[in-house]
């Protein structure tokens, strides 16, 4: 390394993108690493599962992002494994050897213990994940509207959704807007309008981190678009196109959708040190590993506490926080050695929000808690001030507008074969 | 059918939406059979394949075409054969009977004889192919950043195009822009300006269709930009990897493309009448199938002379142009019986065009010949003009403006996995 400090950062999401663009220290390398491509910016992927926005919108190349920056290398690569005794990352197709570490890898879904409901009820990860789903639902309607059998026409219109979070609260309204608004006139032999879309949620509450009065609002919101919002409901087992519940009724269904539960990725075990049940590493309150002060994990597989000692949501203003922080700790490391200050992280809680469609939406910042309308307007702005890379606000800002406007979504395309050209799993779900 | 006309019409390209769009009779029902639920507007595929554009830019789903149109339905199925006798077209999922027919199928890449070749060299008929290309391409240049091996990155940063027609060229200057401006700062390893783009033709001149001042203008401008542009050059063989031509040279390269020939889609042999070699059907001069005044082949699968004999070409205009035609048949048909009149198929030339790159182009219309700028001026304002539906016009301008400004691409989205997680050839295929 001739002497130069090397700093590898695993993943090219929020936390691992904000360390990259916040540090810059004089004689030192950075190298990210990331499976894809592209940074996601992962609010919005529900959009394009809808076919609200396509793919291009809310990814950007992360060499684009990042191509004013000599110090920085990006490489499109896996993780395997790390070496943490030789401080070298092995890669699928390099070894990279560090001196400091950022482990930014994110989270994936979890099935609690059932990994084998992950064929028949996908979760929305990746831009795969979401372009999939959006040809699966759409295929659906088109079967349906191939199709004679009545029963089977009511099960094909039918999308279960798993999981009341923000996620499947996002979902369930754009399907419900899909359904109702955008494909209204487009079929002869269906009534898309009688799309069954079921949110189902095993707490007595959907958005179970919201205060009470946001949680109804937001269920208020939801069954006025048609949702039928089933919550203190358990899924006992799901199986190709039904669920199962608790109580032994079986949901019949063309799209079932997982967005009950996430965890760190798997790859955090490797490290060595403690982790909580969902995966997430236990970091110090500077976000260093234990024993390993130059290796630090931040983002939705980051466990640590806020000045109130809960832990601190894996949302993306926390990932890029982190991110900050640490680019600090190492600038300072490097620049002073190991007497440099290591100041603990400190969560900034902006606020959250969900959106549920149109105009539909529930906020709260500290003690304001908004609803509808206005919650909506504030999630618009967010989102639209925090798009990195101007394209992707210009583009969006026009979708929505031509969205909200004619009622129509132009990114309805379906990117498979016709249906019943391969085997439906195969067909169906091939990106 | 309740004593209603049925006309069905197989294929939602130019040919068989324009005739959708220009067919209207009172009580007469139609019936529109696509395999793929969306109209792709095919003079542009090559930009998303080079990642200039985003699907939903080209694509629009046909269902929201003619979703005003309630004598119209849409059907998303396959056609597996003709019941000429009986009338019916046999679907995967359904069998339609009809009362007039119109055979709007298109084409398909021919690899003359080769079949095999498909796997290492596809070609460039679908939204599908479109993005496997872009991210086979995308990857070779991720793996080559990754690659410490001379050689292998030289090999992994060549694409050869096969055919110089007008796809080819459009796809040679697409990706000689792509590796020259778009990613010139993005790579810390490789310099992508230095990829090798090369386009092979068997003869003696690209663009053999146009006249030869402009062949040789395009290819001028072609190599301006960098492109080896080689004439009188046959290919032997293609295998993986690597191309053989005739002379045994033997060109390494990571990605190879076919452009070099079209056919009609296998399915016109089931018509049961004469075909040519490239197994287009030889209509009556209204396009009708000869012995079936009842069925009409129109667009690339249908060989029908010009005034002066020669061949229509198989392009976007003719295929809309013949839509209309037989529009105007049928609706007299279904008006008068078989006493209506029948005229002859005439072909408009507009002229013919193909594009280069940035301010590059060829155009011909009647006796004027442009090259250069003024034939991209006119290239493009052709283009917006013609897009079909106003989201994508605004979105294509945006996007071309953007990419004419900053030297950027926003749709550089490699959609499959990190390289390597699967065989080579199923990962860097998949969409």
């Amino acid at each position: 390394m001739d002497g130069k400090f090397h700093v590898v950062v695993l993943g090219g999401g929020f936390g691992g993108l904000t360390f990259c663009k916040s540090f810059q220290s004089e004689g030192t390398r950075v190298t990210l690493v990331d499976r894809t491509n592209h940074h996601l910016f992962q609010p919005l992927l529900y959009q394009v599962a809808t076919a609200g926005l396509s793919t291009p919108d809310i990814a950007q190349p992360i060499r684009s992002i990042l191509s004013d920056r000599e110090d920085i290398t990006v490489l499109m690569d896996e993780v395997l494994d790390f070496d943490l005794a030789g401080r070298k990352i092995v890669l699928r197709e390099n070894t990279l050897p560090y001196d400091y570490l950022v482990v930014a890898l994110g989270g994936c879904n979890s099935y609690f213990g059932h990994p084998e409901w992950e064929a028949f009820a996908p979760g929305l990860k990746t831009i795969n994940d979401a372009v999939r789903i959006r040809s699966r639902v759409l295929l659906e309607f088109e079967k349906a509207e191939n199709c004679a059998a009545r029963e089977e026409t009511a099960k094909l219109m039918t999308i279960v959704i798993i999981g009341g979070g923000p996620t499947g609260v996002e979902l369930a309204g754009a399907f419900a807007e899909l359904a109702r608004t955008v494909l209204q006139n487009d079929f002869r032999h269906i009534d898309p309008t009688k799309a069954h879309i079921i949110l189902l949620e095993g707490a007595p509450h959907i958005l179970g981190n919201f205060p009470l009065d946001l949680s109804q609002s937001a269920q208020r919101q939801l069954e006025r678009m048609g949702v039928h919002v089933r919550t203190s409901t358990f899924v006992k087992d799901i199986r190709e196109g039904e669920v199962e519940l608790k109580s032994g009724e079986i949901i019949r269904a063309g799209t079932i959708l997982w967005a009950a539960g996430v965890s760190a990725v798997p790859l955090t075990k490797k490290l060595g040190v403690e982790l909580d049940k969902a995966g997430r590493v236990k970091v110090n309150p500077d976000l260093s590993l234990p024993g390993h002060p130059e290796i630090f994990a931040i983002g939705d597989l980051a466990l640590v506490m806020d000045e109130e000692g809960k832990p601190v949501p894996g949302v993306s203003p926390a990932a890029m926080q982190m991110g900050r922080h640490v680019a600090g700790i190492i600038t300072e490391g490097i620049r002073f050695g190991p007497k440099a200050a290591r100041p603990p992280f400190k969560y900034f809680d902006k606020g959250t929000m969900a959106t549920i469609g149109r105009s539909a939406a529930v906020a709260q910042v500290k003690r304001i808690h908004l609803s509808g309308y206005p919650a909506w307007l504030m999630w618009l702005f967010v989102h639209i001030v925090f798009l990195i890379g101007f394209r992707n606000r210009v583009a969006v800002l026009l979708n929505w507008a031509y969205a909200y406007i004619g009622y129509k979504r132009g990114a309805r395309i379906i990117t498979t074969g016709a249906p019943g050209t391969a085997p439906a799993q195969q067909n169906n779900w091939q990106p």
